[in-house]
């Protein structure tokens, strides 16, 4: 290949170099274990083709449609859909030489490694995209994605997946998943309970999502015993189809240690819709605690990913809704907000936390120290805007003096771009391989042990950690 | 040359090295472009000759003797005016023998880089600073500081300065910048606006300001449409001599967006002096939203240098006033404090603010995830104490994997110390270039690709940001 | 050798390891001086054989059990004593082999160095320990344990120490020190003063406490002079035996102004045990005021060790007590925190302050242009879970080109591990040899230079800054 190098990614001094090519032979072609991703159940259900080119990875991936709205280009015209229904670009061409001619902008980003990534080995276009071959890129694309080898099931295949995770609200019927299970296919799709729609009471339609909450599980949710019942059916629901984890987007780590003649009026206050703010929170807190009891008693790995300002422009979300690249990360504090959960079941045998971050600052300076002593506490990898080469790399020289390797969980790729899964993967692999052949080159690491370590880092350590 | 390498600040890896050679190689004679510095638009305007060696490079620059006391030596004994006018040496071969003896203390800091490349290639002063040396030094460049050679006119053209800002204050009558155009010299200097003085309730004087400004402009700055009348007039007059940008030095980056109805009152009761401390600090942060409300309507690029607790200690300020290298960077939030004047107008065309800060734990927590989507918002260059090639690499690292190189707007020098700015351009040039090093070696960029790249950074991005 | 190899902590750069190599051979072999720790003079007095390897390297050192309590493993099979009494194991062999068969988990981790040193150095055991090594491991240490040449002072005189401070409460006896100096050995082993329990109301048996300093020094405790009197005795007291320092482990570096009609009312009523949560604060901050006055009289260094939230888990120090490896770091203020004392005394000349981080995001944001300001502050070493080798990497990173080399003050190794002394302070050497061997690679220094910064760092600058 030309432009796609082999060698990228590993430091440039050729003893260091060596060092994680060799590393990196002895992995490289291991399973992806997919633990948390945003990818569409059913996608895998009912198997059908993707759309064109510039639906499938232009107009859904905010990293790309906020880097030009940056920079001028208007959401508009690149596809993405308004809230009211004003008109966009439809014309996926359109789209595409549009996105191509600015793809310059991307020079440093993952973004730009990632569709490199994916041009040359899934597309077989190891050339840079430019203006000028923006249309036979999008031809050689479109006509691709019409095949069925670029089916989704083929896709999971041909990406060495061994098992994914799918994220899915606590009201969802899994109806997908049930459909997959039922296609006798045996690619391994898996749901995780996020319950957020129906733990905070700051969640559009939160009152009415409890109604519909009592409704699937068959429990009373106008009571907090009720409602904790609602929730343990519904992670057993998720069980049954293979759910390993639930997972939590709260503004911040703020947990709570409320005894129940405590959380019990709070709740009933919370159902009323009359909670203050404060009160809203407490209960957002408090839940992060029941939900970790609840994994004691179920085994569910409970992923807590705090810190994202969600929405910060209102003009965008009114005119285009959420998830439009207006999140933005904040200072977050783990050492106080995590204590409460922390003295109630911080060190309950089977209890196990991945926490993750947005705010590097704590790297170091809490989560690794915490990660470090507390036996249910694990790190997860570097987040959303740190799932990049230098975000890994700094990730690994902050927390590992502290934490070790073995309290990290290795990668998740955490992504709804379905066709990026690979190249997310390889850069982890890659970057992993760097800062071990750096130990090794500087004698800090056997070589023997960097290879065992690589492969726990790629492999093993996911798979523990998640229960997959 | 011996001692200042034609290497310097390149990575030792051979690889890299040339990579980063080549890239400078392109660059390094590229116009100097300085949209914010401090240097004295007088200077351009007399064209005098520069005072003896120390009057030049100690004792007005903090960066010096800020370390000096630091170890020790008392400002005193370096010339440092008194506010009382009590005595302090004034013999400049005295100061410069004292300050050859400490040059050891700054091994590892930019002052270092800055100076040795300023005796080298301004002085011809190819080697070492020491005790032994320090009068042969002294004499040399006393001497050439005499010439007709080194007065500021002819120190601008040879540093190939394109454009230089000047900053200035709202009750400034630009006199020097008249001066200077109407002296037919071809030196492009231009000021930038800085209101600091007319709308900090707590600066020194702030209300007989108001008065100034009434007198300057002509309206009446007893009223808030007068007072925001009195800033657009102002604006416009430092636009007639050249203003590209203004800038704002607050002591958070804190913004509000108040209403007509809410900000009228809350000027009144600042125009009596009698607001509370959070009344004068919600009127800066109003403020700054006003500022950028003007940018849209008259192009100037808003410049925003929050986070320095100004003189921070009170016997110095007594002693010896402002500026004296008693500001220290503080913590400084921008995810929350800037939403107010974003939701106001974060996202109209045509605006364009320029980011600074001294808290480098916000470049990939909430500065690059912010410019990386906002289209009114850049990146300035590392700041201040960041300005440094340590600070420079930190920030590349840390804001490019979300922002891209062209959310960031090159770099700026900053600086009172006018023979510094060649020195300063060029570290930020050999620093950008070691890092695209990195990029090409690593296959992460390819070549041609980086030699672009380093070209927007050095010239082209300063130029569009600043409207230059 | 072959497992520890002298090339370790290196650049892997040929360039820059020559360097490295060069500038460390000439530091190699200058003593050691270790102003800050925690051993126990008893040792030193005794000079008693120390027991079997487990109690001598696993059972006391937090960094190990921690990380094996993180993954699992009982504290209680590890030998660690509970408050209580109930067993826990008590075959050394038994906690060895436990320990040495999960020894992988500590890959990259600085334990992992410092033993790795250890077990080559001082017991001639150059392999990595493993499950199948430990009994040959143990049975080999054990045996060179039971040797004259391997009690307490027979090692201080190996390791090349040249003076050692310990660390003793304010109303310690110094009995042990005294027994040293009546010893007629010649080993310099020092005290420092701690006064916690008597200047924290919130230190279990404060009151208590005051009452036993007013037995010890003969002042009267229960007014405000007489209590700072009590202090100033036992300070002189400290000192008739070597001590030059005193050391302070406050939650944050909050310190106060208070005048002496606003500091003895709040004593009164601390005195009485009734003070809030706010005023046993403010206390604590005004006393760190009064240590810093009394250093000006008697020329103590002043140590401040804040940000460590102690004893995270109340379940664990319950059942373990203090020091369990469940101190975590959290956020820490100096800018704001440290101003009333810097206003009271922060140009006083003569005056010396050592300030400590547990959070690296005040490296160069706030520690580096503070000391390099002030003439009273300078930094200590990377501390704690920053005492590492990419620890110690970033805080040269981050601090010396604000503070530069000579506002540092080397290295103190903080360990109650003897045995690891050496293997600490080599690191320390190590990293800071990497360092500069970069920059002078890299043209920014000259290897003259760098030649000199290496000794100062590892030997000049802690005799100098610890007045020892």
């Amino acid at each position: 290949m030309m432009h796609l190098n082999d060698d990228r990614l590993f430091p440039s001094d050729p003893t260091e170099r060596g060092i994680a090519r060799a590393l990196y032979a002895g992995i490289r072609d291991l399973p992806l274990v997919s633990p948390h991703g945003h990818t569409e159940p059913r996608w895998y259900a009912e198997n059908a083709n993707f759309p064109d080119p510039a639906r499938l990875l232009i107009v859904p991936d905010h990293y790309i449609f906020r880097m030009l709205f940056s920079q001028g280009v208007r959401l508009e015209d690149l596809g993405v859909p308004t809230v009211d229904g004003a008109p966009v670009e439809t014309d996926g061409r359109t789209i595409w030489r549009l996105f191509a001619k600015n793809y310059y902008l991307f020079r440093g980003t993952p973004t730009r490694m990632w569709l490199d990534h994916t041009f040359a080995t899934l597309f077989g276009l190891d050339e840079l995209l430019t203006e000028a071959n923006a249309d036979r890129f999008y031809d050689h694309i479109a006509a691709l994605l019409e095949t069925d080898g670029f089916r989704p099931r083929a896709l999971f295949e041909r990406f060495n997946l061994e098992v994914i995770s799918t994220t899915d609200g606590a009201l969802d019927d899994l109806k997908w998943h049930r459909m997959i299970r039922d296609s006798g296919w045996n690619g391994r799709v898996v749901p995780a309970y996020r319950p957020d729609a129906v733990v905070d009471p700051d969640f559009e339609g939160f009152l009415g999502n409890l109604d519909k909450l009592a409704d699937i599980s068959g429990a009373d949710t106008g009571t907090w015993s009720g409602y904790l019942d609602a929730h343990r059916q519904r992670r057993a629901y998720f069980k049954s189809y293979g759910a390993t984890s639930s997972d939590h987007g709260h503004p911040s780590a703020a947990t709570a240690n409320l005894s129940s003649q405590e959380a019990g009026p709070l709740f009933d206050k919370v159902r009323t819709g009359k909670a203050d703010a404060a009160e809203r929170a407490l209960f957002r807190a408090q839940m992060l605690t029941e939900m970790a009891r609840m994994s004691i008693d179920d085994g569910l790995v409970l992923q807590i990913h705090p810190g994202s300002f969600r929405n910060h422009s209102p003009a965008m979300l009114r005119r285009f809704g959420r998830d439009k690249g207006f999140d933005i990360p904040q200072r977050t504090d783990y050492v106080g907000a995590l204590k409460p959960l922390l003295d109630a079941v911080g060190t309950e045998p089977g209890l196990s936390i991945v926490l993750f971050t947005l705010d590097e600052s704590t790297y170091a300076r809490e989560l690794a120290p915490l990660a470090g002593v507390y036996p249910s506490l694990k790190l997860g990898p570097p987040w959303w805007f740190h799932d990049s080469p230098e975000g890994m790399m700094r990730f690994r020289e902050m927390a590992t003096e502290t934490a070790g390797f073995y309290n990290s969980v290795g990668f998740n790729d955490d992504t709804r771009a379905f066709p990026s899964i690979p190249a997310r993967h390889d850069v982890a692999r890659r970057v992993d391989c760097a800062f071990l052949a750096r130990l090794v080159a500087e004698h800090r690491l056997n070589a023997d042990e960097a290879h065992e370590v690589a492969k726990d880092l790629a492999y093993n350590l996911v798979k523990s950690a998640y229960r997959l």
